[in-house]
C-alpha cells in the first residue's frame, strides 16, 4: 500500500466503525422508531445527516488518525485499533456538542449546532449519549485485541475525559477574569487541547502491544504536538489571514478569547493591556492591535514556546522509532499540524 | 454485626470511598488551587459543603445500598464491591445534575441547583467531570477485585447510561407531545429509572462471583424494581398526601407532569382528557382532578402495574437465593421502596 493509500485507507475505516458504534443505541434497551430522532442528532452533528451533510460536515478526523499512524508505526496492526480510534473521534464530539452550548455558539463548520436545531436539553443529553458511545465503543478492543487492553484503553480514555473537564472548568472561569498568568493558561490548554492528543498517542502505542515505559515517549509525543498545535493555533487566531482582515469569526481580538498572545502581552502590562481593559476591540483597530502585540513581543514569545513544543514533540516521536511508511505519514501529519499558514 | 450495623457499616463506608473518589481530580493533569472551586461544585452536589450540608443533602444513597446488599446476599464480601457503589451513585449525581438544567429547576433538596449557583456552563461540566469520575471510580473494581470483573462492571454501567440517555431523550420528547401510549410511558421510564437500579443489582452479583446466567435473576431484580418503583412515585404524585394538598412542588397535575396515571387517563379520551387539553391546572381543581382520574381507573391500573412488578421484582430476587441478614435487609430494602406512604 502506498502513502496516500494507507491514510484513505485509514479514513475509510474510521468512517465505516464510527456508525457502527452509533448503531449501539440500538442493540440494548429500548430501541425503534421512538429513538429515530435520538440517533438523527448524533448523525447530524457527525455530519452524516441533514442539511450540510457531507465530508466538510465531518471534520479532519485527526485523532483517529493518530492514534492509527501511532499504533502502525510501532509496528501494530492498526485495524485492530479501530475502536480506540472510533471512541478518541467521539469523546472529541461530545465535547463540541458541550461546547457549543457552554459558548452559546449557532453554528460550526457553516451549520447550525445541535443546541440551536435541537434546544439546549436535548443537545446536553445528545453530548451525553455520544460520550456513552465513545467508551462502549473503545471497550470493543476487548474482541480485536485483549480484555486487559481494553481495560487499560477504557481507562487511558476516561483519564482524558476528566482531564477536559479540568481544562474546560478553568476555560469557562477564565472568561471572567481580567488577569490570567501564563502558568495558567498552559494548564487550561493542557487540559483542554492536549489531554486527548496524549491519550490518542498513548492508545496507539497500548495496542501496538509497546511496553508500559516506551508508551511514556508516545503520549509524551502527542502531548507536546497538542501544546504547540495549540499555541500555532493561537497566532493563526491574531496575525493569519483570515484574522487580520478582521472578520469576527477569525479574530481572536474581536472575539475577546485570551488566547496566548493576549494573556502575555496582559501580563506585560503595556499599551495592548491598557486599551484591552477598555473593553472591546472594534474590526478598524485589528491591524494596529496586532502590531502593537507584535511590538511587545506576543508573537515571538509565542512562536518560541511553539519551536520548543515541536522541538520536544518530534523528539519523543523520535524516541518511539517510528516505522515504515506510518512512521513518514505520521512524521507529516505533525508537520501539517504545526506548520499551517493562515 | 447485627442488621442495623450492616446497613450502618455499609453507609459509612460508601460515605469513605465517594470523596477518596472525588478526590482523583487531583491525582494527574492540572491539580492545585485553580480547581478548587471545580471541586467545591461537585462537593456541593454531593451535601458535603456550602449552604445547607449535611444529611439532607445527601440523599438517600439507595443505590449504592442496594448494589452492596446485593452483593453481599450473593455471598460476596460486599466491602469489595464499594468502588461500584460509588460508580453508581456518582452516576445518578451526574443525571440530576444535568436534569436540574434541563427541566429548568432551581432546587434539589431544599437547596439551590449547581446551575443557578454557577451558571449552566459551569455546571454542564460539573456534570461531565461527575461521569468522568464515576466511571473511574468503578474501574478500582481492578484492584479489589480482579481486571476482568473491573472490565464487566465498567461495561454494565457503561451500557446504564447509554440507557439513561435514551430515557431522557424520550421524556423530554414527550414533554411536547399531546399524546403518549402506555408503551412509549414504560419505555422511557425503563431507561430514565430502572436502567440504573438494574445495573446496581447486576453489579453486586457480578462482584459476588455469581455465574453470567443466575446475575440475570438479580438484574430483573433491579429492573422490576425500578419499575415498580417508579409506579409508586407516580401514584404519589397524584394521591400522596403532600400532592392532595395541591402544593405545586409535590403535585404531577399542577407541575403538567405525564405521569402514569395521567397518561393512562389520556389513553382514555374521557372528561380528564378533554380538561388537560384545555391547559394548565390550576391549584383548586386539585382534588376534583385527583377524584376523576381514580374514576376513570387510572388510580386501579397503576396500582395494579405495581403490584405485578413488585412481585416479579420479589420473585426474581427469590431466584438469586439471598443470603442471611443481607438477603433479609434486601427485601426490606425492596418493601421500604415499594410501600412507602405519602
Amino acid at each position: 500500500m502506498n502513502k496516500d493509500n494507507l491514510t484513505e485507507g485509514m479514513l475509510e475505516s474510521i468512517e465505516e466503525e464510527l456508525p457502527s458504534v452509533i448503531g449501539m443505541i440500538d442493540q440494548t434497551g429500548a430501541r425503534g422508531s421512538s429513538l429515530r430522532e435520538f440517533r438523527a442528532m448524533l448523525a447530524y452533528h457527525l455530519g452524516w445527516e441533514g442539511d450540510g451533510a457531507g465530508p466538510e460536515a465531518r471534520g479532519k478526523r485527526i485523532r483517529p488518525l493518530l492514534l492509527l499512524l501511532t499504533c502502525a508505526a510501532a509496528g501494530g496492526d492498526w485495524q485492530r485499533a479501530l475502536p480506540a480510534a472510533a471512541g478518541v473521534e467521539l469523546v472529541h464530539n461530545f465535547s463540541l456538542i458541550h461546547d457549543d452550548i457552554q459558548d452559546n455558539s449557532p453554528y460550526r463548520r457553516g451549520r447550525e449546532t445541535v443546541w440551536k436545531l435541537w434546544g439546549i436539553p436535548q443537545a446536553i443529553n445528545a453530548g451525553d449519549a455520544m460520550l456513552a458511545l465513545a467508551h462502549l465503543g473503545i471497550m470493543r478492543l476487548e474482541h480485536s485485541t485483549s480484555l486487559e487492553v481494553a481495560f487499560r484503553a477504557a481507562r487511558i480514555l476516561q483519564l482524558a475525559c476528566l482531564e477536559l473537564t479540568k481544562g474546560q472548568h478553568l476555560d469557562l472561569a477564565y472568561e471572567a477574569r481580567r488577569h490570567l498568568t501564563l502558568e495558567e493558561y498552559w494548564t487550561m490548554v493542557t487540559g483542554k487541547t492536549a489531554a486527548l492528543l496524549a491519550a490518542c498517542t498513548e492508545l496507539g502505542a497500548l495496542v501496538a502491544g509497546v511496553p508500559e515505559d516506551c508508551r511514556a515517549h508516545s503520549r509524551e509525543f502527542g502531548l507536546n504536538l497538542g501544546l504547540a498545535f495549540q499555541a500555532q493555533d493561537d497566532l493563526l487566531g491574531i496575525w493569519g489571514d483570515a484574522a487580520l482582515t478582521g472578520k469576527s469569526a477569525e479574530s481572536d481580538l474581536l472575539a475577546g478569547k485570551k488566547s496566548l498572545p493576549i494573556v502575555f502581552a496582559l501580563n506585560q502590562g503595556g499599551a495592548f493591556a491598557r486599551r484591552w481593559a477598555q473593553g472591546p476591540v472594534h474590526a478598524d483597530e485589528v491591524p494596529a492591535l496586532a502590531r502593537q502585540l507584535e511590538a511587545e513581543g506576543a508573537r515571538a514569545y509565542v512562536q518560541e514556546r511553539a519551536a520548543v513544543m515541536t522541538e520536544r514533540a518530534l523528539s519523543a516521536l523520535q524516541k518511539t522509532n517510528p516505522q515504515g511508511q506510518a512512521g513518514e505519514l505520521l512524521a507529516a501529519l505533525a508537520d501539517r499540524l504545526l506548520n499551517r499558514s493562515g
